[in-house]
């Protein structure tokens, strides 16, 4: 099935303990298209890139065969560029810098031929943005978005407009209990459900996540990752690998909702591995599907006899 | 087997948002017995309380049938009692009043029937007293040992050698950040691997729990309590379920420590339904094994065909 995946892209600059980079490849849409691109075709991408994007980066998306039809180019001014430093314990970051640059006027018109997406993916963006893409598709079977305290302190009428329009918000736990002005995540998840979307995915970080549907909450383990390099991506790779199962399968049951948790930890795992997108570049089938039965072994569950 | 209990018999007071108890049964020792006496029999308590413990008191683990010939009665003092109020989200909590009483010159002596005691509970207590119980007792199979920061902080050499007598550790997550020096919790539970104990268990509250042995790595969830009415005891609980069914099935293979692990979290999550140790007065087998088949369910990953 076809996957609509809008967002930023962006070129970052990051400090991590273990180094720091001026300038990589970036961008919610940017980690969503790669991480999918190793489950599912016809990938298509919509964003904006400036006059300063490289031909070599360009070569990155279709090196993963990602459609390039929607990435508009804004002679105007210069690429999206955000700059962080993390902390030690690189569960806290910084921003050093932000420069919107052509993001600031971007307006995502979806090209006609990525009308009929199936399944789509709204990466964190303002909210009327995301509805915008909403008003220009014809009948998704599966929308899923993401937001940010951002968006909820600053926009929340519009976002919640937008949330009844998606059918699987995923968000982090803070983020959550902001959302839901709730401490406890259980009963977080039920008042943002009852916003409008069906399914809720509550990321944890290092504690793993959260997938709510209808009748069942399913608990998925973080991989104990020991040399964490960098976490930029990390929520997007998540992203993009759920979405790029579902997309592969077409099946959105409770049951396969699972299994795209896990691929999407999967991917969220090996995005850490590197600086910006590095690992997403060279992944193998057998290294992903490898991953996902670790997952499997690291949080069964004997029965008892 | 026989299950060798050592720790605290208190009076709790408790402020929680949905109410407050002036004095109320408490204790690691009598929150460990309690739980794993659904599990085992043959459990042998050590403690101490003073002249103002209740018969009613005693007649709750007579209830249980835990032998308390090793509960000393000093009449020289009232029992240990402490006072705290949790905050509105539950995962904090500020001591008001910390009354040692008796405890605080309790000397843990092993009764002769006890001391061929198979598996052994350390409830948190200073750790040289925890070494003095191990010197009484002949040859254990399996010792589990708890702490807290108090002691990593104040008696960290004390702690250290007790660890090399051990078999298992279980502490909270900042308890072993701070003993490891480490914010990784995987690199932390390596290095506290290295100080003796060949397994570990860290606790993440709302979370859940991971279990560290030679090889392996099992991550489990937490059960989704909606209303958590009292956490008092929940750690405990925990501990004490965890040795109730190791105690029962003799089996401490990873395999059977996973199962360990979950029904620990099954008491656990009991334990907060009331106030104090109210829950763990009154259940059943059967929901104790309904419970671990919900957290089965809670965290299955379907295979990929």
């Amino acid at each position: 099935m076809s996957l609509l995946i809008v967002g930023s892209v962006a070129y970052d600059g990051i400090e991590t303990p273990f180094g720091e980079v001026d300038r990589i490849l970036g961008g919610s849409a940017t980690y969503i298209s790669l991480t999918s691109s190793y489950l599912t075709n016809h990938i298509n991408l919509v964003g904006v890139v400036g006059k300063d994007f490289s031909e070599e980066d360009i070569d990155i998306f279709r090196s993963r065969s990602i459609n390039l039809d929607g990435l508009q180019r804004d002679e105007s001014g210069n690429t999206f560029f955000w700059k962080g430093k993390y902390h030690f314990d690189l569960n806290k970051r910084d921003t050093l810098d932000t420069q919107l640059n052509v993001f600031e006027r971007f307006n995502p018109v979806i090209p006609e031929n990525y009308r009929d997406a199936r399944f789509i993916a709204l990466g964190n963006i303002e909210p009327s943005l995301q509805e915008k893409v909403l008003d220009q598709v014809d009948n998704p079977r599966f929308v899923v978005m993401d937001t940010m305290n951002f968006w909820i302190e600053r926009t929340l009428d519009a976002l919640k407009k937008t949330l009844q329009r998606v059918h699987l918000l995923v968000i982090n736990d803070s983020e959550a209990r902001e959302l839901a002005h709730e401490p406890n995540l259980i009963k977080a998840a039920e008042k943002i459900m009852d916003m409008g979307p069906r399914a809720l995915i509550i990321k944890k970080g290092e504690h793993g996540a959260l997938l709510f549907t209808e009748n069942e909450i399913f608990s998925a383990p973080a991989y104990p990752v020991i040399d964490i390099f960098d976490p930029t991506g990390a929520g997007d790779s998540f992203m993009g690998g759920m979405l790029g199962w579902l997309a592969y399968t077409d099946d959105i049951t409770p049951q396969n909702l699972r299994r795209s948790v896990i691929i999407g930890s999967v991917m969220a795992s090996f995005c850490v591995e590197e600086f910006g997108p590095g690992r997403l570049t060279n992944l193998s089938e057998k290294e992903i599907y490898d991953r996902y039965r670790e997952f499997r072994e690291l949080s069964e569950i004997p029965e008892i006899s």
